[in-house]
Parts: C-alpha cells; structure tokens; sequence
C-alpha cells in the first residue's frame, strides 16, 4: 500500500495559539482512497528543520503532503524551504501567475508582483489551483516522492485536497481501507470489554483490527476490516454478534454519522418539528443540530433561557416553581420543556438546566449536575444526571445527554 | 533553551474518526515555563514505528510526552511499548495500584487486576497520577530525555499535564518566552502589510519574530519577544507604533483573549445586558458567549428563530415583513433585534438572519449572504454582509462577524 505523511507547519501550532484543523481534514479526504497513512509531524517555521524533515520523510514515503507557510507574509517560508530541500532556485512561473491573477480577480481584488510573491515557484515544480483563496499550491518530486504543498488556512487546505490534489491521487491509489464502526452511549469502554461482553473483542477480531474509543457520546468500537469481509453479508454478520450482546439497548447507530445526522434523518422520515430550551447548555443544542443540513426541516427553533426571567416570559415557567425548587431541578426542567413545546410550536422539546461551572454549585447540587426534561403531545418527564469535566466538557457532556433522550423519543414516538 | 517533542498515539487520529485536540492541550500547559517546542508526531497505533520513533526522539529532546494508548482495551500499546523501547519487562508497581485503587474508588467503581492492567508498568519507572481519569501515567528515562505518558482522552490528558505533570516540568525550566499579540477584524493580511503599513512588519521585528495568521475574527498580529522586550513599557511602545497606522480601528484587542471574553468582561463593566435572537447560525452566537464563564451576568438569553412562526411569534417580526422582504433582509434582520431585546428584556440584542447554505440561495441572495441587527434603547439596524465558505466556516463567520458589531456597540453606549 503506498505510503503518505504529512508535514505542518506554524508556530501558531506549537505555542498554543491555534489547534491543528489540517490533520484531520486530510485523513477525511485520503480515508477512501487505500493509502497507508503513516505519520503527520508538526513543525515551527524553522527553516533547517522543515528542510531536514522534507528531506528524511521523502525517503520514507511515496507521497508527502506539506500544509501552511504558502501565504504572502514574511513568516511564510514553504516555498523557500522546498526550493532548498530540491536544492533548486525559486524563479518565475508563468502559470502560477495565471492561477493567482485569476484567484485575485474572483475574490474582487487585483493581483500585483508587488504584494506578493505568488508568481514564484522552485524551479521544475507546478502550481496547484487553490479552489479557494489566492495562494497556488506546489507540485513537487524528491527521489521517488510526490510532494503536494498546500496553504495552513484550513478552508483553503481542504478545498486545495479535495478539489485539486485527491483528483490526482486518485490514480495512484490501491486497495481502499473500510471501517465498520458502532457507536454506542452511557457505559464505559472497560464495562463493555471486561464485564458484558467479555468475548466481543476476540470475537470481532476475526474480521479486522479492533479499536475501542471513548468519545463524548459513548464509545465507538471499531473494525478496520479486512479485504474479504469488505461487504454487507460480513457487516451483517458483525451486527448480528454485537446485538446478541448485553450492550445491544446502548447502540445508537452504526457508521461514522453523528448523533445530530441521525436525528435529523429519523425525524424528517417521521414528519416530526423539534426544538430546545436550554439554560446550561447555552445554545449549543440548537447550534449542533443546524449544523446538519437540511435540519429547518426538523428544527423549528430553540430558547436560550439563561436567566429566569426569560424562563418565565418566554416559555412560561412558574415564578414558584424556581422559588421552591430551583433552576436546576427536575420540576424547571419539565415546565421549560412543557413551555418552549408550545412556545415553539414543535412535537419534542428538549430542555436543559444545570449547572457547568465553575461557579454555581450549592449544597446538593454539584458543578455537573444536569436536569433534562423531554416533552412531547403525551406529556412531559424530565431525569437529573451527574457528569464531570470543565465547563467545556460539561455543555458538550449534557448537550449529547439530551440528544440521546432525544433520538430515543424520535424512535419511540 | 531545553528541547521538548510530543508523541501522539492513535490510529483514529490518521483514520480521520476524530481531530486531535491534544497537542494543543500541552502546547498551552508549556508555553509559560519557556522550553523550546520542537516537534509534535501523530502516529497509528504500530508497535514498531512508535518505538523506534521513541528511541530516535530520545536523542534529539530533553523531554518527551506522549499521548495516547493508555487505556484499557487490546489496542492501548503504549505501556509496551515504551517496555520495548526502555528493553525492559511490565513488572507490578505497587504504587501504580494505588493510584488506580484511589480513582476507581473516586468515580464509583472498583478496580480489579482482571479488568485492567493499570498495576502494571515498565520496570524502573514510575506512575504519574489521574487527576480525572482511571488510567496512571508512567514517568521514565531514556538516556538523558524524561518521558511522560499520558491518556490520549482530551480531559484526561489535560488534567495529567496541568496538575502532574507541569509541577515537575517547572523545576527544569529556563527563560520563558513571552508573546504580543494583536487582534485586528475585517481587513486581509496583505492589506495590512502590503497596503497600509507597508514598514509595519519592519519597525516590529525589532522587537522579535514577527508572524501573521489569519483567524476567524480576522488577522492576529504575533511578535515573539526578545527578553529585552518582555516589559509593560516595550509593550506600549509596540502598541505605539500599531496604532500610528491605518489599520487602529480595526484592532478589537490585545493579547490572545477571544472576542467573547473580551464582550463579556466589557459588557459586565458597564453593567449591559446582552441576548441574541439567530436564524442562520442557529444558536452558535449564544453557545459561543456561554463559554465564558461568568457570562450570566450579562447574557440574559437568546431566541433560535429558525422558522419564521417562531420569528413571528416569539419576537415579533410582522408576517408582511417576512413576505415582502423575505427572511433574509436587512428588514427582518432588525425587527428580529428589536423584538427579541423587547422579549428578552436586554440592553443590546443582536439579529442574525442569513444562508447557511448549501441549499437556500435565491436569486440576489446566495450562500453566505447574512443580514446582521443591532437594537439597543437608541434605536434599531441592520447591515448586509456576503462571506464565502462551507455551512460549518459560514456559521462561524457570520457569528463572528456580530460579535465583531457586539463589541462595537458595548464600547460606544
């Protein structure tokens, strides 16, 4: 299987003002194509270092994908860099000018030699279109390595991969890798290999390598499967034994979809409208959902009652009710569910009150604490839960909670 | 200065099932203690190249984390690895036991040798603790590198190398190094250095490495300090020499705080109230200012109106509005303002109505145009933006772009 890496470059990696965005967007792109992906190192804006990198990773693969240090800047030394590791001047190139005045012109603006150096390109290398910003990309050959540089922005990264240099891996491409994943929900990866199912792992083992991996909804299993079970009848057969086990009622779906897709997808098959009232949560209940296209089909719309007197104005919870039991309580949680339904005018809503921290907690009700309510036409429950984490972890923690009870209403109703 | 590298463990990471987040983690946990960050690896889970990676890694740093592999399940190789690249057994560690005794014990559970391996380690090395997690770490040494070896769990990793990991690390620290930041909104970095400070990049480097990056909210300005520079008076000769220039209204702030925090900490100085209502980025406006914490005191809430009957119905926005000017128009942008700081009782709400995308457009209105209002005492209105990108970049952009008029709003009342 050919073998591909990929370098990153930017100090912004290293000292901690971005996160890489650029590691995963290639693994996305190259995952259907069968490359045996090997490593991805992060570099500063090093001059030699990058350079000895390039060189040694060259001899180690067949395909070498640099991202970042394309841009007009000072700071931006990837075009001089792979120059040195080619050991090639920079010079004029008549077609990188092309793709760049074009680039210029579509983003309203006029490329000049001045501003930038987009016209420049090591020597005996082409330019690759970048489909979305101004900057052309590299094609270069080291020994019997394909280099591919692209921009650090990752909207341009992923457009420059997928639009112009997947196309052209696509040819060089053998066997492609396929996954057979099941995401499960509420039970711990050690609970499900050592107490439940005991045998599942041996037992998947059979039709691939096996991974386990706790994520915020639960824990995905996963079988990168091998050539000969690459099918249906296989998949069938390795849903057939997960489902024989104890964990069968915590599968929510099979495949890389998330628990937002999977919603939305159910939901519209069923014609039901869908919305939130959140407190704790902030709004990320909503925002997650609409980060699904096509979700105004399902999602009508959601609440951010943050302070009571929204929860009292809007969706009409009892002034009483916060007195007597407190904006995290079961008895809100029900009310801003039975309200922001008729509020919204949607089948199912979904509310949240808790508390994320790291302030806030009070006797009994530690930072974690999260009462989620689920209101339909048959009424409207709600149950307390307990989580920990920071503040983050906690609005991602409670938010996945109530998409669970959520996909388990859409099923049920 | 001593060297440190990262090592990050994880066939998921290279398969693109999830985007790491760990190597930022410790890239903010070291940034103030002053060590220089060479490299970070992200690897599969291979026995063989993980090791000689941790031997060949060895040579070159003074200190090495690695991340990942620690947990429970078949495919948590580290510990054996790191066996094999020590040349040593997995010999019972008593403390280590401990430890995990103490965790299992603190998340409600009981440890038992069956179900785990965490009373294991590599010979002459010892265990780091959890402070959120079950699995202990391991502290060792290869010739004149200490190793580290942490979960590969976000929260876990976090916890380990903040509270276990960082005390011992600081001890061995030299001089720290020390960044300027400025954040600036709405003008590319071309402009900026090419247009309208063409000897800005210049005048900086004299205080250290100069580097540019664009970001959401637009272009951080970034100089690596000298030590002689490292002081409130260089500081302010810098800012000096920035505000001298064209682009000093387009500065939002200094330093690395983000937009929201910056909003929240202003708002809450000058005692303003503060709510959303969202159509298009569907309730990311408010999440975004909830991750603040301490944002209660000036985030009363928010309206996801992403049907117009909850547009209409909740804040008001006239159904004659909605069909002689369409959802998307600078009309709807500011009685969706108006009538949610009506409904949420605010001082400033701010109206986000646009195209997501990829479906919606219509004929003058394509993907990513988004009307943002602005509704304050004084009075309401909207501007018209157009942004380009996929629906998850164009949510963001749109949501930034209102916090950028937020901001704004917050410093003129």
């Amino acid at each position: 299987m050919a073998k591909i890496s990929q370098i990153i470059i930017g100090d912004e990696l290293l000292n901690a003002k971005i996160n890489d965005l650029n590691l995963q967007i290639l693994a996305k792109e190259i995952a259907p194509l069968g490359f045996d992906f090997k490593k991805c190192t992060v570099l500063g804006d090093n001059f030699d270092q990058v350079t000895q990198e390039i060189k040694k990773q060259a001899t180690e693969n067949d395909f070498l994908i640099i991202t970042g240090g394309l841009g007009p800047t000072k700071d931006d030394l990837t075009k001089s860099i792979v120059a040195n590791a080619l050991a090639v001047e920079l010079v004029e190139n008549l077609e990188a000018e092309k793709i760049a005045i074009k680039q210029y012109k579509a983003f309203g603006r006029v490329f000049s030699r001045e501003s930038s150096n987009y016209h420049m390109l090591p020597k005996d290398t082409s330019p690759i279109y970048n489909p979305s910003g101004l900057a052309p990309g590299i094609h270069a050959k080291l020994g019997s390595c394909e280099i591919f540089c692209t921009p650090g922005v990752p909207r341009e990264c992923e457009a420059m991969i997928r639009d112009s240099i997947v196309p052209m891996l696509k040819d060089r491409a053998q066997s492609a890798h396929e996954l057979f994943v099941c995401r499960t929900h509420s039970i711990p990866e050690e609970t499900i290999f050592f107490k439940l199912c005991p045998n599942l792992w041996k037992d998947l083992e059979e039709f691939g390598k096996v991974s386990s991996l706790p994520i915020i909804s639960g824990v995905d299993i996963t079988i990168n499967l091998k050539p000969e079970f690459q099918n249906e009848e296989s998949r069938q057969k390795i849903r057939d034994i997960i489902e024989a086990t104890e964990i069968k009622n915590n599968i929510w779906t099979y495949g890389l979809r998330s628990i937002e897709e999977v919603i939305v997808e159910e939901a519209k098959t069923k014609g039901l409208t869908i919305g939130f009232a959140e407190s704790c949560t902030g709004g990320l209940a909503s925002s997650t959902i609409t980060n699904v296209s096509g979700s105004s089909s399902v999602f009508l719309g959601g609440v951010v009652s943050y302070a009571n007197s929204v929860k009292e104005n809007i969706i009409n919870v009892k002034e009483e009710t916060l007195k007597n039991h407190g904006a995290v309580s079961i008895e809100t949680a029900t009310e801003m569910a039975t309200g922001s339904r008729k509020a919204l005018g949607v089948d199912i809503a979904i509310s949240y009150t808790g508390i994320a921290g790291p302030g806030g907690a009070t006797p009994g009700k530690p930072v974690g604490t999260v009462c989620i309510g689920v209101a339909t036409s048959e009424g409207a429950s709600a149950e307390r839960y307990e989580f920990r984490g920071d503040r983050m972890r906690l609005k991602n923690k409670f938010c996945q909670q109530g998409l669970i009870l959520l996909l388990a209403k859409v099923r049920d109703l």
